[in-house]
C-alpha cells in the first residue's frame, strides 16, 4: 500500500482524453505515448496521485490501479472474467483472507489475480489450466501483479482430478463443466461453496441438469449488467453501448446426502426468532 | 474457516421450499419454524453441509453463510446495500488485506459487513453515523458475524470531518454526499479511491456537478443489475420479476492539483509498449 | 373516435391513488368502488377528460383506454402479451391497415386485439385456438372493444393447418412452434412475415433448430425490458422492482428457395448508392 | 401489398453476410455491391421472397422492408426514433387507423413514417419543424415510403402554437418540451394523449416539474431495453454488445380541470365488478 511509486510497481496512467495505460516501472525504460514519452525514472520515487508530463508537455495522471484495473489489464489470449462477475463472485463464495480456492480453466489469470488478491495473505488459489502455454501466461501476469505468491499453478486436465482436498470454494471457468462434477465433489469440503462461468444458455441448461438430485442445495443462476453513465451533471444519461453479455453464473453449495443428526429433543421454552436468532 | 458448527456461528439455514433463515447458535436454544423445532445443541458440533431434521421430521440443510448472506441478513431500519453492488465496490475501490478504509453512513450495516471481511486480518474500516441507535445496531451486526475487531464505529457527524486521514478509500452512503467533498479529500490519500452511492438521478446530478474541475480523476456512474433465471434445465428462463433498481454508484480518484516532477529528460533509446510494458 | 363517452364503450377510470380500472358503460348500471358508486348513466354523454365524483365524493379521472390498456384488461385465464412486446411484433411484422395476419393460439386475445386495431379498417386477423371455451373468451373480449368485425377465429388444431393461404404474415404463441413450420410455409405469403412468442431459452433452441436450412432468411431473436421510473422530478430514480422477463420473440421471413431470374445484363452506367437507392 | 417488386418500391435486400441494404427500383438503373452488380429491371415484377444474384453470381435475398426496417432506413442528419420505443408509442398513444396526431419534431423523420403507416388510410399526422432542409428531408424520406399523403409538412416553430387543434394525440421530440406545454392543451383533445422523446434524466425532471399540478393524469417514464441474441441453436446467448439507451419516454392525459357532472344518485342494485364491466 505504499503511497509512493516503486521499481516494479503496475502503474496506471490517465490521459487528458481518459484513455488508461497500465505499465510496470523498471529503472531506465521509457512510456511512449502519441503525445510524447515518460521515463519511468521520472516516475520512480514520485508520490502517487499527481500529474506527470511528457517531454512534449502532456499531463497524465499517476495512480495505483485498482485490482478491477489490473484484473482487465492481463495480456490476454483468451476471454477475461469481468469485474462485474468477479466481484460477485467474491461475494457469493464466501472468498476472504484465509479461504483456500481451486479454479478450474486458468485461463489468461484474470480471475485469478482477483481471487488471490481476495486470499492473501492467509489463503491460497490453486489453480488448473490443460495448456502449458496458457498456463505460462497467466503466471506471467500473476508475478507482474506480485500475487504469484498466492497461487499454485497446476498444468493438468482437471479430468485427471484436483490435487488438493478440503478446499472452500471450486470455481469452473471450463467449456463442460458438467463433466467434472465427481472431481469437484471430491476435492470441495462439506458444505463448500461451488461455481461455475457459462456463456450460452444451452451450458447452463446442461450444467444444471447434471446437477440435478445430485450433491447440491442453494442452487442459483444469475448474470450481471453493469450500464455505465456519461459523467455530465446537467446531461446525465447512459452511454449509448454497452457490454450485453459476458457470461451466466451458476452458483450452488455442496451438501453431503444424508442426514447429520438424530431429530432434536422436545424443544426448550426460550424462543428464538426464525430470521435473526 | 472452522467446517463444524460452533456455539457463536451465525448458520444458515434451507429448508425444502428452499427459504432462508440465519441464527446464532447459543447452547440451550431452540429454532422454531411452522414445521417443527430445532435444538441448537443438535447443530453445535456438527459437520457444515448436512441435513438436520425438525422434530416433526421435515429437513433442513445446515451451513456456513457467505459474506453475501450475511449481508443481506444483518438485522436493518435502512436500506441495506446489496452483494452486486457491494461486490463491485470492492473491486472498484481495490479493497483487500491490508487496506484501510472510511465509511460515511454505516446504516445497519450492511456494507460494513462487506468491508471488513474483505480487509481483514491486517487493515481496518473506520465507519461513521451520526444517530447513536444506528450505530449501536450496525455493532451488534457486526459482532454477530465476529467481524467487529477489524471496524472502529465512529457516532460523528462527517460534517466535522474524519478522525483519520490518509486512508486508501472512502466510500460515503449519504443523502447529500457534495457537501463533504472538502472533508473527504482532507482524510483520502492521494490518489486514494473515492465512491459514493445514490438512489436518484439528480443526486448523481450533483454530486457530479460538485466534482466538476475539482481534483478528481477517473470519474465514472455506474448501476449494475441482476438478473435471477429459474434453474430449471428443460425451461430455462429469467426470473419473472427483479429488483430493478437499487442505486447508482460514482466512483472517483483523488488528484492532488499541480504536477509532480519536471519534464523528463529526452527519452531513452528501448522502447516499451503503451499498454502492457 | 368519439369524444364523448356513449353506451357501450370501454371506459378508463383512474383514481386518486393511480389505481386503473376499465369498465363498459351499460344504461342502468353502477361501478362500485370502495369509496362510493358510480353510475354508468352519469358517465355517457360526457366528454372524455374529465373528472366524476361516486356518491362520496371520491373523485375519478375519465378516459378513453389506449390499445395497451385494452390489451392488458382482458379477461384471462393465460398469460398476455405484454404492450412492450406487441408494439415491437407490429414494427417488425410490418402489421398495418390492410394486413392479412394469422395467430396461432388466440389465449385470451390479447394480442388479437393489438392486431385487430392495428389492420383495421381494411384488413383481417384469423386467429386460431384449438380450446373451444377459451376462443369464446377471446371473442368476448374483441366484442367488447368493438374489434371483433376484423378477426375470424378458428376453433382448430393449427396441427391441421390454416384456412387461409398468402396471408402477409403469421404469428405463432404456441408452446411448440417448431412443429408447425410446414403450416405456416403453406399459408404464409413468399417474403412473408413470421413471428413467435417463447418464453424459455429452450424453446428458443428448438425452433432454431428446426428453421435451421429451411426456407428462412433475417431470423432474428429479441427480448424487450421495460424499465419504468418514478416520476417524481426532484428523485427521479428506477422503479424498485420490474417484469424482468415476459418471453422471447423470434422474428424471420420466409423466402421461397431457388433463385428468382437470371443474372442481369451487364450494369448500365449510372451508379446508385448501396445504402439509399 | 402487392407480391410482385415494381418499379418504385422500397426493396430489402439481404446479403450472405446478413448485411442489409434498402433501395428504391427505378427502371435503367443498378445496384451496385461490392461484389457484383444487380440491375432494377432483373428485380422489377419479380416475385418478392426469392433470390437474385449479381453478375458476379452473389445471391441476394428480395424482400419488401417491415415499417421497422423503413423507419431505420430514413435518409437522416439527426438521431432517429428506433423500431422498439416508435412501437411501444403507438400502443401507449393509441396510434391506430383513423387518429389524428400532431408530431412536435419532424427531424428525419424516422417516427413520422411510422406514425403514418400507423394512422392510414383515414387518419393523419401533423408533423413541425423550423428548420426548413429539415423538413424537406423528412418529405422525401415520406415521399420514397408512399406515406407522404397521411403527412402534412408544418415549417413552423412550435413556439408559435400549433395549426389543428382537438386532435387525438401529440408527441413532442424536442430538447425542451416543457416550454410547449401551454400550446399543447390548446391543441389536444380533452383526454388526449400526451408523449415526448428525451435524452437525459435532466430533461425528464424538467418536463416533470413543469407537468407538476398541471391539467394532466397516468403520467408515466418508462424506457425500453432490446437486447438481441444469436440466433444459435446449440449456442444461444446474448449479443457481445447492445444499444444501451436511445432516450426515456413520458407519456401522459390530457386532464380538463373541473368535475364533470355531478355526484350520482344512489346506486341501483345490480352490480358489476370493478375490474371488468
Amino acid at each position: 500500500m505504499a503511497r509512493v511509486a516503486q521499481a516494479g510497481d503496475r502503474v496506471l496512467l490517465i490521459d487528458r482524453r481518459h484513455k488508461r495505460h497500465i505499465i510496470t516501472l523498471e529503472p531506465g525504460k521509457a512510456f511512449h505515448t502519441d503525445r510524447g514519452v515518460i521515463s519511468h525514472d521520472a516516475l520512480i520515487g514520485r508520490p502517487y496521485g499527481r500529474q506527470v508530463h511528457t517531454h512534449l508537455g502532456e499531463p497524465f495522471t499517476v495512480l495505483r490501479p485498482s485490482i478491477a484495473d489490473l484484473a482487465k489489464a492481463v495480456r490476454r489470449t483468451t476471454q477475461i472474467v469481468y469485474p462485474k462477475d468477479s466481484g460477485y463472485i467474491l461475494m457469493r463464495m464466501n472468498v476472504g483472507a484465509g479461504a483456500r480456492i481451486i479454479e478450474g480453466g486458468t485461463g489468461s489469470g484474470s480471475l485469478t489475480v482477483v481471487l488471490a488478491h481476495a486470499v492473501m495473505p492467509t489463503g491460497h488459489v490453486y489453480t488448473y489450466e490443460r495448456r502449458p502455454e496458457m498456463s505460462a501466461l497467466a503466471a506471467r501476469n500473476l508475478a507482474k501483479v506480485g500475487l504469484d505468491r498466492y497461487v499454485t499453478l497446476h498444468v493438468r486436465d482437471i479430468r485427471d482430478g484436483f490435487v488438493e482436498d478440503d478446499v472452500d470454494g471450486i470455481f469452473l471457468d471450463v467449456r463442460e463443466p458438467w463433466l467434472y462434477l465427481e472431481q469437484v465433489t471430491r476435492a470441495l469440503s462439506s458444505g463448500g461453496f461451488f461455481g461455475a462461468l457459462l456463456p450460452t444458455t444451452n451450458q447452463v441448461s446442461a450444467l444444471l441438469a447434471a446437477m440435478h438430485s445430485g450433491p447440491w442445495c442453494d442452487v442459483d443462476v444469475v448474470e450481471l449488467l453493469l450500464r455505465r453513465y456519461k459523467p455530465n451533471p446537467e446531461r446525465l444519461r447512459p452511454e449509448d453501448r454497452m457490454v450485453a453479455h459476458t457470461a451466466f453464473l451458476v452458483f450452488a453449495r455442496y451438501v453431503i446426502s444424508g442426514s447429520s443428526g438424530a431429530a432434536p429433543s422436545p424443544p426448550p421454552q426460550e424462543h428464538t426468532l426464525s430470521d435473526g436468532g
